[in-house]
Parts: structure tokens; C-alpha cells; sequence
């Protein structure tokens, strides 16, 4: 096995065993990782360098067969490649991919909070769940600009990724309160608008986020709160379907032991979906959209992308 | 300090400090308190009798002055002692009361059961939150006749009744599957039907219920799942506003140390509430019924009570 | 056999073989015919006269067993035997409670009559569902008014009632339409209210009615069109759930030949329920309630009957 | 009149006389009736041929002018033809349309089988109104896949094309249940999902479909199904507005005689409309969207056609 | 025209002429004057008595015939009338009747403060419309604890009896806001409850209000902001119908003269009727109630009067 | 101070005084103002005025910096000069902008009341606030087609541009209400279809329109009345938030002295906002279309400007 392999075995590991975790994270490292492939190839056969490339992509991809960011950062980064006629030109393309794959989802964020904060009215205690970055830089920027006045954020078990969020919030000066998952019923009613992230948004505007976003979002739509989805554009999935992670018992049950529940099984999505109706806009790097806009967004994503280069995955 | 105070003392001290617990086990205890201390009450005042039994029912009371069943159990077990001449009379006015209250209470959930069984079609799969007898004895009657082929439970943060409730369902032979809170909207699409108990239903319909029980509600109406509340007739309220117990955040940030959430405040309501517009339907030891008839259910509960001896506590 | 019996027989041999049919004819026949059994029956003891009454109460009862408006019709003309302590004492009660449901059901439609059409404004088209008495009175009454202007019915397949329901209304002078049960969406917003009758209300305000009123009710809601119930108060339910009878296929796929549908079922229910969200008001002859107020009507209805006077069927 | 036209009459009185029908077949038989009519056309005069060929999609037009499918096979078959400055060149670019149209016409059916498919869970038993045979063909894709394990199917008066419906389906193994019309309130009960054709999408989202559509829709939503709306891009209308088509009495009051009836006026739409909020998404052969995204679909359609290229029928 | 006779005509031409205006004070002013006109009747047969009574609640009753609060008034204070068998005996019950009323009125305002104020949050911005002594009684006792930390209220076209309530309410040192009508979308998201007064409640939970009152409630539904009613018992109706009076257009186009709209028609209704499913409790002096209750009130207020005794009027 | 820049500045401050008033005119003024600016522009440095030009949109624009219609006008008028090479080039370019924006201004009322008529059915009553030329254009083409047969609006406070409404509909001949505007709710259920212009359109479909539109929307919606938006593209924002106008409070208390309302905050905004779910359709002179696609219409409207080009106002 070659050299340049094996570092992209080293990425596809790391993703694999969540070292490497975060839907933009994954996508950037997958991206760089095929640039780097790409540039150290040794060979002199465009057609044989196109066809590494794809078993890298396979390779890549198949470290988290749902993950969509993952999916469209190497869909994107080797878009292409197939038109090129000598490997130098090919190298070109998969940097040049690349390049602008890490660069617009750098920008992404930035832009995302730019526009999401305008949407946050002054004075505002705003309620998250889980642990967003889009979602969390925005509140930030908010706040920064007198916006917010408050934070709740959930728990997010299993994980508590809500320790991690309400540490952030907290640490930035933001006045944080946390609260259990199931309080978010009592909670959205102190809170004058709700603020997320996006794992994956279909095409028919549906939201896959952290499990307990579909609850927030049904409490928003209950008590008169907007909700605010940031989700960068190649979080956006061209396929008609998702498939819904399930993870290990042992996150649920732990530290009990297993013999404490005997005959029950544990059930861990690690997603659930929200339904379109339920989401007030969702804020993308290219402007504050309505849900059901998401198939423009995958349009301009993928822009004069064929057929075969968008299903080869 | 006489010696009927001090068992009654005992009892009072063992509700507030939580070894007595759950709102029927409260009512219960605080009703055979005050029966045991009329019938020890060593004196020949009428007036004395009726002012000392006040007395203990403020005592009693002041340990969960938030508790309605406690508060309704007080009543109704010293409902007509003012109209007695002798103190004989209000021994056994006392005593009456107090096995009026024991046995309805008593056979409440049988019936309930019988009631609500009725509601759950042939072949479901029932999700419940928490950890109500009502509700879970309600379950357990529509297993035997066929009509359950399985249950979902919360597992109920922060003090994870789930556990309980999983293992009671299991053991009664229920294929039962536990989910984190902020599963509830994926989980609840899996369901057929929804049963949970009440802590409080107020005089417009409204339930009180463990913090979380509105978001099983929201997420039933939106799944097209019936929403089915088991409460005892003495759950009802006929105050005005009802408090919500708010609790220590230790039992939230558990097992973590204070300084791991640094500026963070934590929030730990006891009981959300839920509109009476997303229950299908309480039923009751006295029958199935709409939200909107409790004015009905707390004036039969109270009968031909004053004004005064509803309204001393 | 004795003769007495002998005619009790033949009402129910009727009533089983449709031949006497119609939530109220049912329950007016049966009544008569109870009465009609205790007055010729000959003995002395009066433990026996009740028993037997008992006896003939529940052939009839097993004619329709989920008929609410028999067993109501049977409860109620039996009520009150038990305390008599004479043949005779029993014998009149019975003909009073058969004469107080006999002329207490035949003023009830004129009765809610007389306030449903007040709920029509003047210059209405109504659209009504199969063939309910008490709506199409209703109808009529407000037609006399000058309050509707036209009316549309629904065909009502597998029956076609709607043949019979749009000759009636055609006949007493008032423009009607007529239209397949699919247009129901389409026809409702021709109309300004929706008037049907009932089959059961029961204690939580769910109205089981002919097959197809829920959609109705459903568009209806959907199109701002008012949606009446005129139910007299025999039709609601004490009991907890409903069984939706099922009939024959052969309603549904005549006039084909069974051959002509290899492998397909057919299932052919006789009612669907509407939830009471969807229910403007219920009309009954003691007054126009919000269907949640059903428990009230089944209180005043039964009075002070026992659990044993209420349950013995 | 010379042969050419005469070829196109049969096919015009084919479609007007019924012979052909169904959204798909009409639109495909309009379109191979204008290439043969170009492709046998004699003369020599460019501008002759393009008014030649508008006549012929005007008498096309003119058999059912209310259906979409109809006027953009016409019109997507003729684009283009302005620009050409030869007979040749309008004659192929009349076949090239005409192909174009077939082709994609021909794929689409399969395409949106399989994303439909991918929006049906395992295990679903699926709901169904009229025959759509893109609709059947992705629930027999479905099944094949493992994903629907029954089918339920309405009568669909006044034609009961569920009697067309359900033989199909049996005929492929899918345990099938058919009901009345009226009985879909209770059937998507029993359902947990809901697959509908289109006969028309217009710009803002709404759905035209056979009568009964809109009550699926509103049931469905009622009792939290998705509903799926399978339609062929050449479905969406570009025109402001939708003639409801109205037909014979007679297929309502069939086989009775007109005098049973007296004075009773027959409605007989064949359409009725479903609002976008009710619609989960509508399967397209280029991707899976929101209604609301209609005029996307219809940009996409006509390219860059003129507003007098699409504007001439 | 005997004396007492004339001094009740003063009463009746002072309620005709608006001199006697609000639901509550027409109340009591024709209960005052009955129990003087009955104490000053010089005659000494019964029958003569009881017909001249009712002669009189006709001529009070005919000033505003569709004011329920009048209606009830009179009904209440000649209830029971018939029973008596001497003139003396018909008298005192009258007095006894106008007393009864006249004090339950008075004491009810207060009573329904102390328990609509408890439903009010700690540190609340109300909203309210329009011009309800028992709506802003209440807010002002909220005030007085500190729970209502400022008021809107809306102009209330045409009368504009916002600037009387804006006037009271500021001058209890409660910061207030004054919007015009058609902001009510806006200001309701800048409260946190609304409270209204009520003209009229029907037996089916409709309140009847002043125009615009079902705009705030629909608003606040939106916004999630409950909405509360404050009504006393005498405003419930046993009437089976509404009328909405309509007053003189001159309000509307007030200071115009008319040539300035030539050929507009003006539409001046006083009422609207709000659905009770906007409606979040009524707030009556016996207790806090959903609006489906209102005819168990209704049978309360009338306890055991005839049908006679209830439709005389 | 040159020539050229007095004739803008006297525009400009035309519309900062309300000279020139409503959405379209201000922009057509600015759009003029500019292309005559240009046009005599005495200098020979392309970047000189680029420059001017620049400067000149900032002055316009600073006259109502919330207005969209404004902004857009600039925008589009001066797009493409950057890459103009010369001053005759720029001089063509805002000549042909400013030609190409009031050409599409003019023709879009009429384009738009020709589809939107298309959407009232024929003998409607039509229902409209405030006074927008779109609207009122797009329903007296519906009157002349027949398709309206009367026509409700509302008194428009505080401006009272009802009354100018009211009297172009009359004296078009068309049988017109006026009501005041807390009667919409009562006055929607009278009308068939509720016909409105737009100030602004979001990108995520969000309406802002005169102050009162959101509660016609949520009545139209509560009573099953279509709600339909008339709006040139022009009046569509690429901003991420909306700035709602508040203007003086001596527009609501006139014509009362202030020492009539003491310590009374009168707070008078000019606009809300209406969600898009309250929306039946946007009509623009590009087509009929679900709010949801504003982008889409956004995008078309700035084609292919750079940011720089759209974001230097």
C-alpha cells in the first residue's frame, strides 16, 4: 500500500472511531484528505488517478455511510475530475475543489451568524439544544450586539452535549440556564425565540438534527416562538431518503449496570426529524431562506453537476 | 405535647422529608393521621376538638403545601365535623371521613383501570412517561386482555422513574423499551396510544403532570396518538392557580461537581402543565371524561361543603 | 312459553332482523315492549316479576348489543323496580318509565328542532350526511324560517340513504343537491353549516356516527363551516368505549359478483368518530351544550340510579 | 383534407371520445400525433408549417382543454419552432420535441417509483385514492422492497376505479383491503402512509386530483400519516388558474331512473383541490420536494420557452 | 297610570335612551326597580299581581331585548313568584329575589378579581380590549401583587373606550400602552396574557363580546399568549341564540359628512362571538372554568325554575 | 452645488416629506431621478461617477431607509455600471436600468391583476385592507369579469385610508362595505376571498403590510377565506431583517389633546408582519406563487449582480 493511502486510511480512521466528530469538522478533514491524496499520486494515467480517487471517496464515505456533509464534501471536492484529460489537470481540479470546499464552509459560519442574528429581536433570551456551532456563533453575535439578553440550552442526553454549550454561553459573558431535556415545554415559554443547527436538511425541507429538536420545535410552534435553523448549504442531501443512526444502549443505561434492567431494551436514535411546518427559516451562508427552498439550495450547491457525477457515491 | 400530636408529628415529618411519597400515598397517610388523632383526642370541648383537628391539618398540610391531594385528602376527611354537637359526633365524623377517603382512594385505580383498558384498541403499543400506579395499572389490565403488545417508557430525568416503570412493565411480561426524554417525538410515532397519570387537574382543565408530560402531549396530538390521562377524582383542584415545585439543581448537574458548570444556572421544575385541548380524555374513578367537566368531578368530590370548610387550609 | 313472552319475543326477532330499525324506533319498541311484558304478566312474587323484567331486558339488549339507544331505552323504563315491594307497585312503575321515555323521546326532536334552527343563519345552504331524523327536522324547521335556502346531501354508499334523505328534503320544498361522498370537501364550501345526527355521544364527546360524518367534520373545520350535532339525549353512552359494528361485504361490492375481486377484502364499517374539537355544539332537547358536557346529560338522564341499576345489562 | 390531418383528427376524436384517457396516455398520444403530423407534412413553406402545426395542437387542445397534461405535451413538443428557418429544421426539431417528451415521459414513471419508495418505511401499510399508475407503481416497488406489507384502496365513485386499483394490487400480492369512499376517515387510521397521483400541480402548490383527494389529505394530517403526491413534472400548470371539470349526472344516479329522484339536482365534480400544508412532499423524476417549489418545476420545464411560445394555445 | 308604574317607566325609558348603560348596571337597575314596583303594588289579588309583575319585566325587557344580562336580572328577580299564594308572600319574594341578585352582582366583581388575578404571572404585560370593569378590576388587584408590570389596551373603534380604560388604568399608576385596533397582532406578542370581559356567554361556550374581542383571541392563540375571560354569571345565556346588535352607521363615519362616501355602505356591529377553543378559562365568581361548563352554570343560576319560569319572557 | 444634483435632491426630499408617497412611486421617482442625474452628469472620469452615482443612491435611499421598494429601485438602476468603461457607457447603462425598471413597474399592476382574478371565483364578495393600487386594480378586473359581486373594507386607522378605498370601489360601480377595522373578524366570514398588496416580502416568505394585514390573515385562515398577496417583485427584500416603521403618536390621540390621556403611551406602528402560512398565494407579474419562493423571485430580480453590487447601500 502506498504512501498517500495510508494517510487517508489515517483520516478514514479517525472519523470511524470519532476522533474526528461534528458534521463541518468531518467534512473538511474528508476534503483535505482527498487534496492531499490527490497531489501525492504518483502515476501518469488520468483515467486510473479518477478511478483511486472514487475508491478513496468510497473508503471515506463508508467511515459514516449517513453522515450527508461527509457525502457532499467529497462529491464536491471530486467534481469534475471526469472532464479533465491529463492528471496534472486532475490534481488541479481536486485542490482546486477542495480549496473551495474548506473555504466556503470556513465563511459559512461566519456569514450564517451575520444574517441569523438580524433575525434574534433586541433584548432577547434565545433557548438552543444540543451543541451547534452555526447555531452557537450566531446567538454570540447577538448577544455582542445587545440582542440577547439570556440563554437556556438543554441538557442533550445522552450525551450532555448541553454541558459543552451552557460552558460556552456562559464563559462568553451570556447569562446561561440549563434544564433538563423534558423541560424544554416550560422552557420555551421563558425564551423569546429558539436557535439550532442542522445535521441534514432533505429536499423536501425537512430537518434530521439532534434527537429532541422536533419537541423544541413543536413547544416553539405552541407558545408563539420563532425557530431558527443555521445550517450551512452542505448540510443540504440531494437523496430521497435518511437513514436515522442508532447507537449503543450502553449511552442510555450507563453507569447502571446491565442486570438493573433486566428484559428492557433500550432504544438510542441519535436524530429525529422536524417536520417544515414547525421551522420559522433556516439561515444558510447564501441567505435566510423558508424550508421548502432547500432543492434551489442543493441546485446551486451541485450547480452543472451530471447524473453520474451526484450518484456515484 | 400530648401523644396523639406526636404520631401525627411523625407522620408530617415523614411526608415532608420524602419518605412518604407519590400523591395518593400522601393523601392517604395524612387522611389515617387525623382519624387516629381524633379518636386518641382526650378532652370534652366539641369547639376544642374541631380548632385542635384544624390544627393537625395545617400541620399536615404545611409539609407539601403544594400538594393537592394532601390538600383534598385534609378536607374531605374533616368535611362536616362543624356541624356536630358533641365530640363523640366528630370522632365519628372524623373516622367516617377518613374511610370514605381511604376506600375511594383505594379502589380508585381498580376502576380506573377497568375505564381506561377500554380505551386502549387490540394489538397497541402504549408509550408512557414518568411513573404513575394509575397509568401503569391501567397498562398492566389491558396486557391481560390482549389489548397491549407493548409499552414504551421515558426514562424520566432527572430522577429517571423510567427505571422504575421499565422494570415493573418487564416484569409484568410487557415487551418494554426505555428511550431518553428527548426521544419522545420519534418514540411517540411507534405508539398507538399515550397513558400517563395526573399530580394536579385544575377546575379549567388543565393537567399537571411531571415535567415532560407536555411534550408527550404536543408530539401525540402531532402523530395522530391518543392522549389518555388516568386520575383519581381527588387529583382535582379547586384553587385557582396551582404552584409549580421547583427543586434542587444538584438533582440535575449529578453527578457532576459545582465547579464543572461555572456561571451556569440550572433550573429544575418539578411539573410542566398541559392544555386540556391535547388530552383526549381523563378518566376517572367516576367515569371518562373530558378535560373541561373537572368543575363537575371537584363539585361532586366536595359535595355540600361551605364555603368555610372548603377554604380554612 | 307464556304469552306475555311470546310478544316480547317478536319485538325482538324484529329489531334483530332490521325490521324494526333507527336508533329511536329501537329504542321506543323496546320500551313498549317491556311495558307491555310487565303488564301481562301474571304472578305474585314481586323478587320474580323483577327478575323476569331483568330476563326480557336483556333479549332485547342481545338483539343490538351495541346499540346505545336500547340500552338506554331498557335501563331507563326498568329503573327504579328494585325498591317496589309489590307486583303491582312494579307493574306501574315500569309503564311510567316506558310512558316518560316514550313522550320525552317523541318531543325531543321537535324540541331540538326548535333550537338547532336558531344556530342557522337566514339565507343558509346546509349540507347534511346520511338520514338522521333529527337534522333533517331541523332542517325543515329552519327552511319554514326562511333560514336555509338549499341543501346537499351525501349519497351515503354502501346504503345510499342520501336517495332517501334528498327526496325528502326535495319534497318539502327545498332546493337540494346531492353529491358522492367524496365530494364532501368540495360541497362543504357551497354550504354555510353542516348539520348530522348522532348513533352515540359518549362521556368524553366523541360522536360515533354513520361512516364518513368525521370527514365532514374534518372539512368542514378545514372550511369555516359550522358543524351542528342534533343527538336527543338517549343517544349518549355511559359505558366506555363503543364497538363500531362491521357489516357484510356484499353491501359494498354489490352488484358485483364475489369473482370479480380475487384476493381483495372489503371492510365495511358502519360508523366512524368525530372528535369533539371538531363538533361546533351538540343540539339536545334539554339544550345546545359543547359536546364535552355529555357526562351532565348522562347524569340528569339516569338521575339517581344505582351502579347496580346501571350495570345489570 | 389532406391525410396528415386526418391521422391527427383520429387521434384528437380518440381523446375527445374517451378512448384514450388518463393523464399520461392523453399527453403521449398528442405529442406522436403533432411529429407525425410534421414528419408527413408536404410543402415547402417554413412559416406555412409553423401555422400548420399550431392549428393541429389547437384542434389537440381544443378535446380536453382543461387538462394539463394535454396542453404541455403540446406545447413542449412544438417549442422551438419559431427559431427554425427551414421546413427541415422545424420537422426535426418537432420530432426531437415530441421524443424528448416521450422519453422523459416514459422514464418518469420509474424514477419516481424509486424515490417515492424510499419515503415508505418498512413494514407500511399504505393508503391509496383512485388509480394513479405512478402511485401503484411505487407501491409495488415498495413491496418488492419489503417496505409495504398491505394496501388499502377507496371505492373512488362515482367511476370506482378502486375496483381497478384493487385487482392491481392483489394481482401483485399486496394484501389489499378496499372501502367506501366514506370510510377513509377510519381507514388511514389503519394506514401509515398515503401515496396519491396528480392530475395537475399549479404554480402556488396546489394539488388537483381525482374528488376524494383533499378528504385523504385532511384525514391523513388528522391522524399523523405523510402524504405523498406522486406526479410527473409534465403534470405542474403554468396557468393562473384550473377549470373543474363537471360530468354527467347520470354516472351518480346510475342505474337509477331519473324520476326516482324528483326535483334532486346531481353535482358530479371530477376534481377537488388539496391545499400545499396538507401535501409532505411530492415525488417528482427530478427529486423529491415541497409543493411550493411548483414553479421551479415549471421554470425547469419550459427552459427558456418565450412568453408567446407558451402563451399561443 | 298608577304611581309605581310611572317611577318603573323611568327606569325603562333610562335603559332605552342609553342613560343606563354596561351589561351590569341594566341588571340591576331593572332588579331595583321590580322589588319597588312589587313593595309599591296596592292591590289584593296575587294572580293580579304575579300578571303585573310579568307586565313589567316585558316592558323592561322590551328596552334591550337582546341584553341577556337584563334578561336574567328580571327572570332571577321574579323567580317564584307562582309558588306564593298571597300577595305579602309575593312581595317578600321578590325583595328577597332583587336582593339576592343585587348582592351576588355586586360581590361577584371582586370574587372573580381574586381569582383571575391568580392566573396571572408575576411581572406580566396584559393586554385587554375595549372597556370591562371585571377585566380591569382584576388587572388592577395583579398590580396591587406585583404580578402585572404594564397594560395595552386598544382604542376600540368606534367608541374608543380605550381612552376611558387607558385613562383608569394609568391612573393606578400602571404603565400603559394605548394601540389602535388593527395592532393588536403586533401588541399581543408584546404581552403575556390577555384579559377580557364578556357581554354574553351561550350554552355552548360562545363568548359574545365587543367587536374585535375574536381578534385578540385569535392573535393570541397565534402568539401563544392565553387568553382570559372575566365574566359574571348573570352573562350566561340558556338562549339557544345570539342577536348581534347593530348600531348607526354615523359612528363609523363620524365626524364625516355622509356626500364624502358616496354610495359606501357602513356596517357598524357592536358584538363578535369568539370560539371557545380561543379561549383559555372564564373567570366567574364561582369558580375558574373552561367555556364548555357554561350550561352547568346556566342550571347553578337558575337552580329549580320551571321551563315556565325560564321562557316567559 | 451642481444642476443635476439640485433636481435629485428636490426629489429626495419629496419623498422624505411624503410628496411622494406609496411603495411603487417612490421607487419609480428615485429610478428617474437617477437615470437624469446621470444623464446630465458633466465630467469625463468613469470613476468620478460611479462615484457621483453612488452618492446619489445613498441620498435617495437615506430619505426612508426601510423602504424596499426604494432600495431595490436604486439597486436596479444602477446596476452593471462597474463594469462600464466609459462615461457614455454608464450614462446608457442607468438609462436602460432606470427604462427597464419603470417599464416592469408599469406593467406589472396589470399583468398582476390578470392573474390574480383568475383566483376569485365568480359572484365573490371580496374582502381588502388599507388602499394598495395592486389590490384594488386586481379587483375591479375581477368586477368586470363578474367574478366580484361586492366588496368589504376596512376603516384603515389611523389614516383612514378606507375611505379613499371605499370610494374607488363604489365609484367603480362595484357594491361596497366599509367596516371598522376591530370588525374583520365578523366582516371576513361575509366575504368569499380577502385580496391585499404588500409593502414587503422577505426571502423567507414573511409579509410586512400595513398594520392589520396579519389579523385579516388569521381570520381569513380561521374562517377558510383564501388570502391572497398582490406584489410586484419589486417590493421583494434580499435583507435578512425588516425594520417596522413607527410613526407619531399624534397620528392615533389626534384629534384629542394630549392632557386627555395622562401618562398614556400611544405607540403607533405602521406595519406587521404575517407569517406564510397564513398565505394562500403571492401574486407577482412573473407568475402565481407559494410565499416560500420568494428567493426565487429575488433571484431573478438581481440576475447576475455581484454582492458588492447588491450590498453597497
Amino acid at each position: 500500500m502506498d504512501r498517500s493511502w495510508i494517510r487517508l486510511e489515517d483520516t478514514a480512521e479517525a472519523i470511524s472511531a470519532m476522533r474526528i466528530r461534528g458534521a463541518a469538522r468531518i467534512g473538511r478533514s474528508a476534503s483535505e484528505a482527498l487534496a492531499e491524496y490527490a497531489s501525492s499520486w504518483e502515476g501518469e494515467d488520468p483515467k486510473e488517478l479518477v478511478s483511486d480517487l472514487r475508491r478513496a471517496g468510497r473508503r471515506l464515505h463508508s467511515t459514516r455511510p449517513t453522515a450527508v456533509s461527509l457525502r457532499n464534501a467529497i462529491l464536491l471536492t471530486l467534481a469534475g475530475i471526469d472532464g479533465c484529460d491529463s492528471v496534472d489537470a486532475i490534481k488541479e481540479m481536486v485542490v482546486k475543489g477542495s480549496n473551495g470546499f474548506l473555504t466556503s464552509a470556513e465563511e459559512a459560519v461566519g456569514r450564517i451568524a451575520l444574517l441569523a442574528k438580524a433575525r434574534i429581536p433586541f433584548g432577547s433570551v434565545v433557548i438552543t439544544h444540543c451543541n451547534s456551532n452555526a447555531a452557537l456563533t450566531a446567538i454570540e453575535a447577538a448577544f455582542t450586539d445587545g440582542r440577547v439578553k439570556g440563554a437556556i440550552c438543554t441538557e442533550s442526553r445522552p450525551w450532555r452535549q448541553g454541558h459543552v454549550t451552557s460552558r460556552r454561553l456562559a464563559a462568553g459573558g451570556i447569562p446561561t440556564t440549563m434544564v433538563v431535556d423534558s423541560a424544554i415545554g416550560l422552557a420555551v415559554r421563558m425564551a423569546d425565540v429558539a436557535v439550532v443547527g442542522a445535521d441534514t436538511v432533505t429536499s423536501d425541507g425537512t430537518l434530521y438534527n439532534k434527537i429532541g429538536t422536533s419537541l423544541l420545535a413543536l413547544a416553539a410552534k405552541d407558545a408563539g416562538v420563532p425557530f431558527i435553523v443555521c445550517a450551512e448549504t452542505f448540510k443540504f442531501s440531494n437523496m430521497a431518503d435518511v437513514t436515522v443512526e442508532e447507537r449503543s444502549p450502553s449511552e442510555v443505561a450507563d453507569p447502571l449496570r446491565p442486570e438493573d434492567l433486566p428484559g428492557v431494551r433500550l432504544y438510542n436514535p441519535v436524530f429525529d426529524y422536524t417536520d417544515r411546518s414547525l421551522i420559522d427559516c433556516i439561515v444558510t451562508e447564501k441567505g435566510v431562506i423558508s424550508p421548502d427552498m432547500a432543492p434551489s439550495i442543493i441546485k446551486d450547491m451541485f450547480g452543472d453537476l451530471s447524473d453520474e457525477e451526484l450518484n456515484w457515491l
